[in-house]
Parts: C-alpha cells; sequence; structure tokens
C-alpha cells in the first residue's frame, strides 16, 4: 500500500554533519533586543480613554491606602486624604507631575556589567518564577517548598543564560519568617551572579536586602542608591487597595534608588470588572497611583509598570491564565505602558496542575502575548505551576527550553546577497542536496538553535531510547543540571562579610514580615 | 508558616455566576479576521532582492520540469525548454505576466454560504490535517491508517466550528490506492458539510473528486468552474524539480477553476540552503513557476502561496518544526505572499512523537509564527504530529483547543465608555468584588472563552477527579465528540447518485496514482 504523505519529506536523508556549537550562542541571551513592532489591541482614541478615566477614577474614587505614614506622604504632596475611610485622592496634575519625572528606561546593574539589563525601548529579561509556597517534581510530587529547593532554583537559574534576573523560586517553609530573608538573600548573593529580584515585606528586610547587596558588591550607600541594582514587586491589592508591606515597599525601594515592579493582580470579573478594558482600565489608576508614590517618596526613583491582568472562570471563580483573554490584555497593557512611557513588565503564567501539554500552550499563550506586545520584563519566565501557588522542576526546564526559543526568535534574519545562496541554488541544482556545498559547510554549525528538551529523532529511535515524554526529559535535564553546576566566583572575604551579617541580624533576632 | 505567594490571589474566592453560553459564540468562529498587523522579518528591500534572485533563479536555472505535457505548455507560453534536462527556464516577462492574472484574493465556496471561507487580507481558516499514513491515539498506539479512522478524523472535523476546511486526516491504507480516492471523497461529502481538501494524485483521481462535488452540490460543468468549491496542495520537489503528478494537478486544478496551495518543502540545511533567506529565495522560485504554469494552463485560475518551511538538526539530519527558524521563516514567508499580492498557506507543525508538551510549544510556535506572521489558511491545523508521518486523535483535540484560542484571540477589544467600567468601579469600591455587580451580570455569559481540554480547577479538585493531563483528557474529549457526533442534512437523492457514480468508477477499476 502506498502511504504518501502529502507533504513529502526529503526522499534521500543523509546523516547530517557532526558537531554543533549550541552553547556558543547563549550569551546573545544576555540584553535581549525584541526586534518585531509590538501588537495592538486598541485605538491610539481608547488608550487615551482609558488613561483618562484611570484618572478620572484617581480623582473622585482614589485608593484606600492602609500606610498611615504613606498617607502622610501623599497628602504632603497635595493629595486629598480621609483618615476614616483610609482614601486617598489623586488629581491628575499630581499624577501627572509623578509622570514626569518617573524614568523613562534604566538598566537594571548586574553584579558584573556583562550581567546588566537594560529596561527600555524593546529590550528583554527573563526573571524566575517567584513566590509558589509549593514545589513539585514528577517523582516527588507535590510538597511545601524547602530552602532546598530554593537552593536548587538558584543553581537552576545560574545554569541557563536565558534567565537573567532571579526571583523567590519558591517559599522556603522550612524557614522560620522572621530569617528567611537572610537565608535566601544570601543564596542569591553565593549561588548566583544575577540580578537579585526581592521581597517587599516591611522596611525592616529590605533594608537587610539591600545591606546584603552592598557588602556583595562592595558599595557604599550613596553608590547602592545611585543605581539599579536589584527591584521587587509591589502587587496592589485589586481593587483600589494599597496595604502596609505594599505601601511600605514603594517607599522604601524609591528612597534607596531601586526599581519596582508595581502590579496590580486584576482578574476580569472578581477582582476587576469582567470586560478587559475594565480590568485595564482599574489596573492603570492602580498603577498611576503608586507610581505617584515612588516619586513622592523621591523624584526619578525607577519604576517598572507591571500587568497581570487575566480572567476567572465564571462557573467557578477559578483564575485562569494563558487564555485569550489575558493575551489580549498583554497586548494592551503594554500599550498603556508606552503611553505612560514605562519599562513594561508581564508573566508567563498557566493555571495548568500539571507540567503537561495545557502548561505548554498556556504558557506559550502568556509569552506570545506579552513578548509580542513589547514586554520588557518577564516574570515567573521560568518554573511557575498551578496559577502560582507551586513551582515545577519540571516546568522550569520546559519554560527554559520556550524562553530559549525566544532569544533565538529574536535573533536578526540576515538577508545579506551571500544568504539568498543564489550560487549555492545554481551549484547544487534540482532535486540534489545542500548538506555537503560550501555555502552550507561555512554556516552549518551556528545556523539553527540546538534545543535542550526537544526531541526530533524519528519514532523508531525515540522508542528505543524508551519513548520519554517531553515532561519525563525535563525531568532528567534538571537533575543533570543541578548535578553540573557550577559556582560563580566569590570573593572569600564577601562571603564571609556576609555571613557575618546574617550572623549577627540572626542574632538580633531578623526582621518579621510587615501585614 | 506563612506561604505568602508574592502575586496575590483574590482572598476571598466565590462560587461564580453559574451557566456559560460558550457553543453560542463558535458560529464567531467562521469566515475569522485576524486583526493584527503582520510581523516582519526583512526589510522591504530584502523582500524585494528575494524577489529579484528568485526571478534570476528561474531565468538561468529554471525548474526540472518532469512532466511533459507541462513542459509543452511552458514552451508555447514562452519559456525556453532543454528536453535533454527538462530544464524549463522562465524569464522575468513571463512570470510577471503570469502573476498580474493570479486573483489577489477569492472565495472558497461551501456547499452552503454561511460556510464559505474568504481567501484574502486578513481573513483565516483553518484545515485539517492532511496525509500522514500512521494514525495514533494514547491507548492504540501507533498504527497504519485505516478508513474508520479517516472516517472518524472527518466527524472530528464537521463537530468543531473553528475546522472550516478538511483534509486528507490520516492516509486509509486498507483501501486499495486506485479506489481510495472515491471512498475517501464520497466519505467527505457526506460526513461533512465542510470545503473539501483533495489530493492531486492525477488527471483520473482529480477528475472523479471533482466530478463527486459537481454532483453533491448540483452544479453544472461550468458553475464548477466559476467558483472555487476545492483545494490541494502542490509541494514542488525541492531544490527546483516539478514532478509529474504535481504538473498535472497544477494544470487540472487551473482548468477546472480550482484554487491549488502551491508549497515548496523547503527544509533548510538539507533540500534548501541553510539560511531562512535562502531557504525562502529558493521556495519563492520554485512557487513562482508553479504560479506561472497555472496563469499558462488558464488566466484567472486563484492560487494560494504556500511556505513549509524550516529546519533540520544538522547533527541527525532529522527535519524540525515549530522552531524558532520556523517561525522566523513564516514571518518572512508572509511578507514575500504579501509582496506577490497572494494569499498564503502555513501549517501547524510539530515533531514531536508523543502529544505531550513538546508537541504543544511546537505547535503555538508553528501557529503565532503563522498567524502573526499574517497568514490566511492553516493546513494541519489539528492532528498533526511525528512531523507529519502520524495523525493523533489526543492532538486533534489539543490542536482544536489551541485553534479555539486563537479565534478568540482574534475577537475585537471594545473600548467603549461602558467597557471601561468607571462607574462599576465606584460601585464596588476598594476591595470590594464584581462578582455580582450590573456591570458584570450583564456580561458575564459571553465574556470569556470557555475551554475545551484546559482543566482550570485546583490541585485538590483535579486530584480527585484523577489527576489526568490535557493529553488524558483529550482522550476522553475526542471520544465523546464522536459518540456524540451530528450528520449534516444531505439530500437522499444526491447521496444515491454518489454512491452510483463511485459504484460506476470502482466497477470500471479506478484511477491509479499518477507517479
Amino acid at each position: 500500500m502506498s502511504d504518501q504523505p502529502e507533504e513529502r519529506r526529503p526522499r534521500r536523508r543523509t546523516a547530517g554533519v557532526a558537531g554543533t556549537a549550541a552553547h556558543d550562542r547563549t550569551r546573545a541571551y544576555r540584553q535581549l533586543v525584541n526586534p518585531y513592532e509590538p501588537l495592538r489591541v486598541f485605538s491610539d482614541d481608547h488608550v487615551a480613554a482609558i488613561h483618562e478615566a484611570a484618572l478620572l477614577i484617581l480623582e473622585t474614587q482614589g485608593m484606600r491606602v492602609l500606610s498611615e505614614p504613606a498617607r502622610r506622604r501623599y497628602e504632603a504632596a497635595g493629595a486629598s486624604v480621609n483618615e476614616a475611610t483610609m482614601m486617598v485622592r489623586l488629581d491628575r496634575g499630581l499624577v501627572t507631575e509623578a509622570l514626569a519625572t518617573t524614568p523613562k528606561g534604566f538598566t537594571l546593574h548586574g553584579r558584573d556589567p556583562s550581567r546588566d539589563q537594560p529596561m527600555s525601548g524593546r529590550h528583554v529579561s527573563f526573571a524566575c518564577v517567584s513566590g509558589p509556597p509549593n514545589i513539585m517534581d514528577v517523582e516527588g510530587g507535590r510538597r511545601a517548598g524547602t530552602f532546598a529547593d530554593f537552593k536548587n532554583l538558584m543553581k537552576l537559574c545560574q545554569s541557563f543564560e536565558v534567565m537573567t534576573i532571579l526571583g523567590g523560586g519558591v517559599e522556603p517553609q522550612d524557614i522560620p519568617i522572621n530569617i528567611r530573608h537572610l537565608d535566601t538573600t544570601r543564596e542569591m548573593l553565593n549561588l548566583t551572579d544575577k540580578i537579585p529580584l526581592v521581597y517587599a515585606r516591611g522596611t525592616g528586610q529590605i533594608n537587610d536586602n539591600f545591606e546584603m547587596m552592598k557588602i556583595a558588591y562592595g558599595l557604599s550607600d550613596e553608590e547602592f542608591r545611585s543605581k539599579a541594582y536589584a527591584t521587587g514587586v509591589i502587587n496592589t491589592n485589586s481593587p483600589l487597595q494599597l496595604d502596609i508591606p505594599m505601601a511600605e515597599g514603594l517607599i522604601d525601594f524609591a528612597l534607596w534608588g531601586q526599581p519596582t515592579i508595581i502590579t496590580p493582580f486584576t482578574l476580569a470579573g472578581a477582582m476587576a470588572p469582567v470586560t478587559i478594558a475594565g480590568a485595564l482600565t482599574l489596573a492603570h489608576a492602580e498603577a498611576l497611583a503608586s507610581v505617584t508614590l515612588t516619586q513622592i517618596a523621591r523624584k526619578g526613583a525607577p519604576v517598572i509598570y507591571g500587568s497581570f491582568t487575566s480572567n476567572v472562570d465564571m462557573k467557578s471563580g477559578a483564575p485562569a491564565f494563558g487564555t485569550p483573554e489575558y493575551a489580549k490584555a498583554a497586548f494592551g497593557a503594554g500599550q498603556m505602558a508606552r503611553h505612560i512611557g514605562l519599562p513594561w513588565r508581564s508573566s508567563n503564567a498557566t493555571a495548568s496542575n500539571a507540567p503537561d501539554a495545557q502548561a505548554a500552550y498556556e504558557s506559550q499563550m502568556s509569552l506570545w502575548g506579552a513578548l509580542m506586545g513589547g514586554c520588557n520584563f518577564i516574570l515567573h519566565s521560568a518554573g511557575w505551576l498551578e496559577g502560582g501557588l507551586s513551582t515545577s522542576y519540571e516546568k522550569f526546564i520546559l519554560d527554559i527550553e520556550m524562553l530559549q526559543m525566544f532569544a533565538e526568535t529574536f535573533q536578526p534574519v540576515s538577508a545579506n546577497p551571500a544568504d539568498l545562496a543564489v550560487e549555492a541554488i545554481a551549484e547544487v541544482g534540482p532535486s540534489g542536496h545542500f548538506f555537503g556545498c560550501a555555502h552550507t559547510m561555512e554556516r552549518y554549525r551556528t545556523a539553527f538553535y540546538a534545543p535542550l528538551v526537544s526531541d526530533w529523532s524519528n519514532y523508531g529511535q525515540w522508542t528505543d531510547a524508551g519513548a520519554l515524554t517531553a515532561t519525563q526529559r525535563a525531568q532528567k535535564i534538571w537533575r543533570e543540571t543541578l548535578a553540573n553546576y557550577v559556582e560563580p566566583a566569590r570573593d572569600p572575604a564577601v562571603v564571609e562579610a556576609i555571613d557575618a551579617f546574617v550572623a549577627q541580624r540572626k542574632a538580633d533576632g531578623g526582621a518579621y514580615p510587615v501585614s
């Protein structure tokens, strides 16, 4: 029987050419630039209308600000504060003034300048998953995150060039909450040489985190304050509320000159309007109020405009991610960020409970939505699962593959006369092949991305090798990566100084998170 | 221990609101329009240079055309033909003249006008997988395709609105090749009311297929010839060769006024240059030569510009799909199609051997590359696995989910004043929720896409329900869909007439594929 597939495979299959240089190219994954024009869902008029509506909300409703010191700062700057309701109303002049002093871009500095990540224009940075309480792997299942898991995640971040910024990884629930930040920030600084993302859980913890960074980087207070070295996420409590740790975070990071990622978490239909435009209007209002507080604290403080707008399942109320609405909200959020000229953060999110096909396609929807919307900073870019309640080792590896594929998709396509290969086509002739021709031999080593997880072997080879799914292969890869982890170079005196600081602060009782 | 996730979930979770109307919205999946500006990898100068290089190749190298009647047609139109080498050289005037008479767009007509699919501008159509010899499902494994499988695939196509055009599904290897086309086309016409895609395996089979369509649609020869009702794929044998069945297909479809999807299958590094620009240059040259033959056969014959440019693994020679190179080649191919003003076809492809996370992320890369590149026609949009050597039932369902997500991503985001929800935000107030407010109640039924496969339940509910992966859920869904399949209305007299035609042609010995 004929089995002629419609799309014909090459009739001859050669052995190809041996040897690749996949590792050389990963350096290009730092300081990525996205060459594509951002996609849009709104007209310019709609963008302006959403901005106006957000200003109107801040003027007429305002934000409930739970922090008394934050209310005082708003009030001193000219906002109208009702102490009984804790509502802070901002007129548009105050917001506009704040936007005028907010940097349109800046650089997050690494310990080594080669690790710097620009936050502006078409630059893209990928940051690790941050904050899930649970950890999962396909063998061990789902369990509370531990310090050992946290350290593993930092080692995995260090091992892949595409991951340029850290994240909380997973909550190490085996460490008391008053000293957890000391141990996690120390390990970020020990196990990686990448840019830290630390939590805003009150002034005490923030100061500890920044003090450790100053020791690690050998910076005075003034030097640290003069450049962006670390970042942290500020989530408003949508709708229209700013709680105590978040308000403290906005102020403290601003005073230290460090950028907050201001991210209203607006689930359309639940804590935000059911319409995408409405959820983005609310998010924009909350972001503007928060940006304003940073500029009141310190004019010129860097910020990143964060968006996390998705929808819920209207039957159950369950949050959903990587949905069509999520992708469209990302395109729209990018337009709002560009409208006010700020770098923009989005996420690689999925609601899947397993590192399976759903996790992959929802992550792809999130990533394409964010990246083709012009995103500068993708948080949770590797490892997030279960709507952010778990970090998955296998998902981390699947995500790294996807991030690397985006990094490669961003590399320009050369179309010089030699690339058009007219001579090679003449040389090979009709029904020949290009494996051995000079045009190929000069280029094959770096022509294509060599995958991390993807298996392109034929069905027989794949079956002989155990018929492993991508998730099973990812399990092997994270284990091998941890086994092959290489520590960054560290100055023993610095390590000792950090350790001494941590020991002293633990002896002092650490710092409890504020709530 | 605290388990405060960084990104805060809503603190209160309500039960949501019951009842959705997911099925009503699927009508909007017909005649889809992609609202996004196509992404580009080439400058206008590069596009012009690739077009020029392709013309130069056709002038100086030409195509090897294995069909003698096709060579005669080229020659009569003014091409230079070398009978010894079978090389046909086309000067740019001949190609330019052909492009001038090729329609810039047309409509593929359904039996019912509501099934019409425009092939122009930003319109998007999804067609089923076509041609794999093997079938797979997670229980039954991988085996040769059968007629029963083919019929199942047609029923699945009929069951999802987003699938607007058919495809070969899987090769029914239990039917002899001289009568296979009779049985498959009959079942397309019996089991669905969607637009057929038939194979170009020689004039005999093509005429049989079109005769059955004329009977089914009640059309005279002239009526059939006057509009596009069916389509078929023409693959060149890259590099630079056009074989007998493909040349016959170009001519026969053109004479019948039916559109061919002219698709060079150019794997960079194997049967095409190792550079994306070179592989696209070769593909463009082959497409131009093929388009020219259609216009020589019948001026004004509709065609679709197909692209299938991917890369191979340079270590093994294995074809790869859904790679970064694939996505960038798709963006570039779309630019070439628009340069000559033709509707453009791409594919949803993956090299994965299983319907797993790799299959999902490679398909997403293919689909985003094609669709954000401005594609009008996605072949293999559901069911393709293993580089086109297998059709997978589970992958079919996973793909339908992804296609529906794109269809939803294409629906415009409304941003009228009411959508901005300023009043609802005032009504709900700080830290309230939107589940019960009037703004939500008026919209919740149709606000969001309701997924087919995705499971958004929480980890406990998901575990209680068996902890099924997306692939396992897809298995349940294709079985249920087949069980619930509804036949389209058919005129018994027409069914009888088609059956009589098939019986007669079988008695006559059918028609063997040409090779």
